[in-house]
């Protein structure tokens, strides 16, 4: 297996976006793929995340789409789906094809437009991540998953109302630095607490905004990296898991095998620990899930990761930066594109030109979760000059 | 990259059938998996094609969920999704993820549930397979897309009605033999010359029904492929491409560019060409398709299609046997599953127990077509005892 590198970028803004599906990821693509100064004929394959366009857009086949649109016919195009994780399973496929030498030059790329949908259409549109048969009949929705698992949270290790607040209140101040972030106002603890009520006892600002949007990155084998960049960002690490899809199969509700299994399948082909890593964007969906994610993840402890939030820990300057960017919570969740656009921002921090930097990030992490935690994928990168 | 064999296979019946994705999926890997005799956790991974389970069941995470149902849970499972060809796509991903030494046994499968749904909500599933923002504003249905491609053909070549009739007549009666074909009653050139029309000149019985259906296979590799059978298939030769996603950016309307570079990959890494095809399973989703496919994939020069089947030399006996399933014409098109049903039929093919078998059938062509030639792929398969 050979080592592959990023070596282009580019993506929208997140927010209310004009254009579909194709639009917006062909313009991602076409960024990354300027940024990389890469020929179209040279590109061997194309992977798109998406995950929600057939049903609110009438689209699909995004993939091939996006490859005709943006001129890539002829490559090989596949859009790749596991629900919110769709474009971290593009990345983690066009990882392996340039590992395994099939090609040299591939692109992985995610895209969702969402905010145009009406609230039932969009409701049911999100709510396919869930095992209909199970979870989809009962009307548990992912606030409500996340409400059960909040509770549970709380009784099971002493969390209070406030310290899981502050996962708000800290991404949507780092989200306040970001251009890319539909949400840049900051948000007090009591705004947080005292915010409309969802899912009891998940309030409006404990939930991540919807978003138009669209990421892609262009990957090389290392050894053509120079090529393309001087600044190439390598992928050290890649891993990918199932778990339950509904939460009467999980022995410990709070805990996300797959989060866990992927974990550590990315660790272990990067040869690293979690305390190696120095920048972390995780799926914070809702502001539990950054805190089990967290703990999922081994930067901390089982039952610590509300407490080491609130004891600032997490911020940018702390002992493990999470959500630098602002996360989901302030970036908006374009679910398909979200995966590579937690990749994105990992690459600019990498490159050291982040505008919310943490100093000297040398290893990076991205964790992408789909459904009530169906299938995940982690991606740790790092410097190309960290060697 | 390693050989990789087909070592186990598992199907439904194609037809009207109760459940939804989830059952038939999981009814089929299962199937898979205790014909190959693999145990659970030499699973690698599970790539699942569907396309409008989102859309008509409101289910997403297809592969992540199936992969729950069926005891794969923790291995990486993903969704490939590339219109019509989404299987076909899975297969090729569980290939090369085998050939590459990142996995020694994976499962690839494919599976759709759409006679459920009714008509409108039916048409807009399968009409995502369009680009909405060209041909789907217009109207342009794939029914549609294919009168004007016939019309074209008719026009280009001189070939009459009842030559492109000759398809529907043959893969009815391929498919009077097959028990798990949806349509099971033989047609008469007149039956389908004087069928309803449909879509000027398409008539109904030119057009491929609808159906539920799931289709597995367990790939390993080669060297080990007699762990789990005495009979394995070996995949000799995948291809994978795209081509335009709208009519109006072809060059020839009745050339698929993406089948004629599929086919050009496939028949480059099995070290063969279409003379060396005993046994092909294409993607008739409509009588002029066949036509134009079995010309795309080499078996004829360009305008030969027609002919060739109205004499005959495509029936089972004839020079290539075509379709000896039935085809999606008989069998049914549950999109998702097609690809991996055609690999399932060849499969039998090549193990010599089909009940249409094509006599010594060595080498075997699977084509699995997305889109108005959005994208393709095609599987050159070979008995495993053939060297």
């Amino acid at each position: 297996m050979r080592d592959v590198s990023i070596v282009g970028t580019g993506t929208t803004e997140f927010g209310v976006l004009d254009g579909g599906v194709k639009d917006l990821g062909s313009r991602a693509v076409a960024r990354a793929l300027r940024d990389a100064g890469v020929e179209r004929p040279d590109v061997g394959a194309l992977y798109v995340g998406n995950f929600v366009a057939g049903i609110l857009e009438g689209q699909g086949a995004v993939g091939p789409i996006v490859a005709d649109e943006v001129g890539l016919s002829g490559a090989p195009a596949m859009t790749t789906e596991g629900a919110c994780a769709s474009s971290g399973i593009a990345l983690r496929q066009a990882q392996r094809a340039v590992a395994s030498g099939e090609y040299d030059v591939v692109v992985a790329a995610g895209v969702e437009s969402m905010t145009d949908a009406e609230t039932p259409e969009f409701t049911r549109a999100l709510g396919s991540a869930a095992d209909r048969l199970t979870e989809g009949v009962t009307g548990l929705t992912f606030p409500g998953f996340y409400g059960i698992y909040l509770d549970r949270y709380m009784h099971e290790y002493g969390a209070t109302r406030e310290e899981v607040a502050a996962v708000s209140v800290k991404n949507r101040a780092n989200g306040a630095k970001n251009p890319r972030a539909r949400f840049r106002e900051p948000v007090t603890t009591e705004e947080v607490v005292e915010s409309r009520l969802v899912a009891d006892p998940l309030r409006l600002y404990d939930c991540c905004p919807a978003a138009d949007g669209a990421s892609a990155v262009v990957l090389a084998a290392s050894d053509l990296a120079g090529e393309f960049t001087d600044d190439p960002v390598e992928v050290l690490g890649t891993g990918h898991a199932t778990g339950h899809n509904a939460a009467h199969r999980y022995a410990d509700l709070t805990t996300l095998d797959a989060t866990v299994d992927a974990a550590e399948s990315a660790y272990a082909e990067a040869g690293i620990g979690p305390s190696d890593v120095d920048v972390v964007e995780l799926h914070d969906c809702f502001t539990p899930a950054e805190i089990g994610d967290s703990e999922d993840l081994g930067f901390f402890e089982k039952g610590e990761g509300a407490r080491a939030v609130a004891e600032g820990r997490t911020e940018v300057g702390g002992e493990v930066p999470i959500n630098p960017s602002g996360g989901l919570l302030s970036k908006g969740h374009p679910v398909g594109a979200t995966g590579i656009g937690q990749v994105y921002e990992v690459c600019r921090q990498l490159r050291g030109d982040h505008e919310n930097q943490v100093e000297d990030a040398e290893v990076g992490l991205a964790h992408n979760l789909g459904g009530s935690g169906a299938v995940c994928t982690v991606t740790v990168l790092g410097r190309g000059d960290r060697r």
